[in-house]
């Protein structure tokens, strides 16, 4: 067992200088509040899948300083003092931290993760929080607009060679799985997500025999319930095709292929080569042999493949699943939204990086009619919502923008995980939160799912929340158009008017 | 200490599945030799840089099976029989491994890792073998191009949240380091990249503060040799700017700031904004404060900011480079090239994807009159380069295209990594590998280095090299329009006659 990884240290140096400071400026135990949240959902897409809440979970489970941490920490930084050195090998998280499960649709400017802590501690966990939650929601994401295109045909994950090393193989598998792939090739991942490795036969598999035809009879002496066979080595339809045919005659009327059997193409023009090959295996008699298509595929080639005619049973997805080769990063964020009781919001000449100040909650209203999501909203966290009458809601920044909702419940996203520096969150199974994402899949509207320009879902904010957004706005008072045009040299004048800040 | 981690299992299932018929079916001890290559240079580029030796050694070292690990393959697949679970329970690697070291320039189809063993053997390293060099070496491959456009200012990785995962942004910023950064914010690499981790604040720190200048106060405080201020939380030039000059005027004549100082912008118009900054802060005396710029750079966006006037001493580079935002797969294979003796090669209607069969070995070439490399080519293993004679060589595919080389020198590029399954390779420092690369730069002309649309630097094959590959596919006498226009149903005696094969 090498995983979960001791992970104390896979932070930025900021983290510790701010933490610096702040213990020895007395700082360090204000209460403050930070959202983890994403502005736009990858891919150009309409939803974002969270995912990587239980590797957060045990990153802070695990999170203590060694005394060769705090060596190395002493060697490299001269600028810590003895009294945060102290602190940091005594360090436990003390916080609390809410979180929407594992699986969970999420959308732009919604907190992911939610921590509540002393300020030295909420600061010291924001990388390590991000990377996980980043990595693990990007591709879980991926792979939900994959296995969407998909339709009935099973997704098996294949990137590991492709992947940002092993470690991004084997989270990122996991992610692919939460997202909606029946497996992965990855070995490594069988005891977390106790399910088998998938995988067929390499092209060297083929090349290492004489013949075609003899690679093919040996991988099914040994694997008569997977006789899946490569058939692209040599020519596809000339070579790999009938030997495959013969194999399967031969094997199947001796009584030895036993279970799943079929061909894997893995290069050329897969709507041809797949709709030739479904043709020869059918007049062949082989109805039930599966084609598994696989070669730089992502969800905008699967749909081109189906819609040109393409007979492909199940997709091994490698490169552009395990990197989000498209958008290859979230973006998340984790941002200050109160201190010591105050609300907090950054400001930004950009409306979309303007975050939402205080301890926040989120509810997602549904249909009593059809159970479907309706729109969502941010409260401030005392807030009671009231699903008995009916709820005018509006945009945040388009504020003309209103609806208003009727019979409707509303159901609240955030989740408690740690109390007190105490987990108090039941992990649920990985099928669990493949289960769970489906079910949210069901109460999304095709228009917000469409891989292409989909709608844009409702987050708006209650109106105590907008209320304090524009308070605060106001209170800072500053200039927003920061290094905008028109430019000219700051005024002095100016420059003495908002320096006191 | 928690790196190198054990990775027995972080492959793909088909490597075991193809090891459990070669074991019983008397193949796995066939001498194989695999490369592992790369078919084009990532960001349509003009060279890559290898990297990830190290990580592959430590991967070699410890590779064995627990009875853990035999216990989870015995579980999950009933297919591998009891004599493969035996062999794996005392498994050992036994083969030979030639590299390029890290920090060489390679380019495509020359073998960065050649593997010679025992079938089984050489089969089971392939997936983590690539997947460390292909991330390695993409990063590397990144920074070298950033690190080049940034010139004479460092350039620091600050990317860990946005990687994917805690691993991926430690071996990021190790290969950042060896493509020419100075550092990295990743505090759990210090002790393997011997360096201090570097940082300056974060957008948080200025909120928690009721006042910016408080928080710059306090941050020089504690930083007395590293007081970079973060100017943009409210205006960068109205509050931010001026606010700093206060303040490193106040330490400065208290002789509190010992050393490096200076500014960070990580929003808005940084060509605007870097600009007039450095203005005020030379008004203000303050000629020696330094700027660091962040926000989405990458070596595009540096050069477009250099070319428009902006004052920029050291870059501070995320996301782009710790994903390699626009290429982010290096695309790396391994391929069978040999196998009991005889030559192998992938055949593939797109030439770039036919191999190069036989045991080989990489030849630069460097001009005695200026040290610059003239050109690779790849011979045969037992070929003897004569470097006291003019030298014709070919290009590969347009085999018109020749040159003569006269007054060169050859170097191999390939050195041997394990002899016998023993690792024989003094691995080098970082700054060692670092300064190796920027040797390789200079030996390169900068029509190779371009940053968009480079020269193709030759990379040729020894005349026995190319007679061997074409009689290969010769013999092989295979169609290799399979699956491209005209399309016809295959005809039956046409697949009677070659399904032989």
């Amino acid at each position: 067992m090498q995983f979960p990884r001791k992970l104390q240290l896979a932070t930025d140096l900021y983290q510790l200088s701010m933490g610096n400071v702040y213990l020895n400026d007395g700082k360090a135990g204000e209460t403050a509040v930070f959202d983890a949240f994403i502005r736009r959902n990858p891919f150009n897409g309409g939803y974002t899948v969270a995912a990587g809440l239980e590797q957060m979970i045990d990153y802070i489970n695990g999170l203590a300083f060694t005394d060769e941490d705090i060596a190395q920490l002493h060697h490299y930084h001269p600028e810590f003092t003895g009294a945060f050195l102290d602190y940091m090998r005594h360090f436990k998280f003390s916080g609390e931290i809410y979180a929407v499960p594992e699986g969970t649709i999420i959308f732009p400017h919604e907190p992911i993760v939610r921590v509540k802590a002393p300020l030295i501690e909420a600061q010291l966990v924001e990388t390590t929080i991000l990377a996980i939650m980043n990595h693990q929601t990007l591709i879980a994401t991926k792979a939900s607009r994959i296995v969407e295109e998909a339709g009935d045909g099973p997704v098996m994950e294949f990137g590991l060679r492709r992947a940002h090393g092993t470690e991004a193989g084997y989270f990122g598998a996991r992610a692919a799985v939460i997202g909606g792939c029946a497996g992965t090739s990855v070995v490594e991942t069988e005891p977390m997500l106790d399910r088998a490795s998938m995988g067929t036969m390499s092209h060297s598999f083929v090349l290492s025999y004489d013949s075609e035809r003899e690679a093919f009879e040996k991988f099914c002496d040994y694997n008569p319930d997977n006789a899946v066979l490569l058939v692209d080595t040599y020519n596809t339809l000339e070579s790999g095709v009938p030997n495959a045919i013969e194999v399967f005659g031969q094997y199947k009327a001796a009584g030895k292929i036993t279970g799943n059997y079929g061909i894997r193409i893995d290069s050329g023009d897969l709507a041809y080569l797949t709709a030739e090959a479904r043709k020869m295996l059918d007049d062949a008699g082989f109805t039930d042999a599966k084609i598994v298509a696989s070669s730089d595929l992502d969800e905008y080639l699967i749909r081109d493949l189906k819609s040109q005619g393409a007979k492909i049973d199940s997709w091994g997805i490698g490169t552009k699943l395990i990197t989000a080769y498209d958008s290859p990063s979230l973006g998340g964020v984790y941002k200050m939204a109160e201190i010591d009781g105050k609300p907090k919001m950054k400001i930004s000449n950009d409306p979309g990086k303007i975050t939402n100040p205080g301890t926040k909650k989120i509810v997602r209203f549904y249909s009593r009619d059809n159970g479907m999501a309706l729109a969502d909203q941010l409260y401030l966290e005392d807030e009671v919502v009231d699903d008995t009458k009916p709820l005018r809601i509006f945009h945040p920044i388009h504020t003309w923008k209103q609806m208003t909702l009727r019979n409707f419940t509303a159901k609240e996203l955030l989740v408690p995980v740690f109390v007190n520096g105490q987990c108090v969150y039941d992990k649920p199974s990985i099928d669990e939160i493949r289960e769970h994402l489906q079910e949210e899949k069901r109460t999304l509207w095709p228009t917000y799912k469409r891989m292409v320009n989909p709608h844009v879902y409702h987050v708006d904010l209650s109106r105590k929340l907008w209320d304090l957004k524009q308070d605060l706005l106001d209170e800072a008072d500053v200039d927003l158009t920061d290094g905008e045009p028109p430019f000219e040299d700051p005024k002095k004048s100016k420059v003495n008017r908002k320096a006191s800040r």
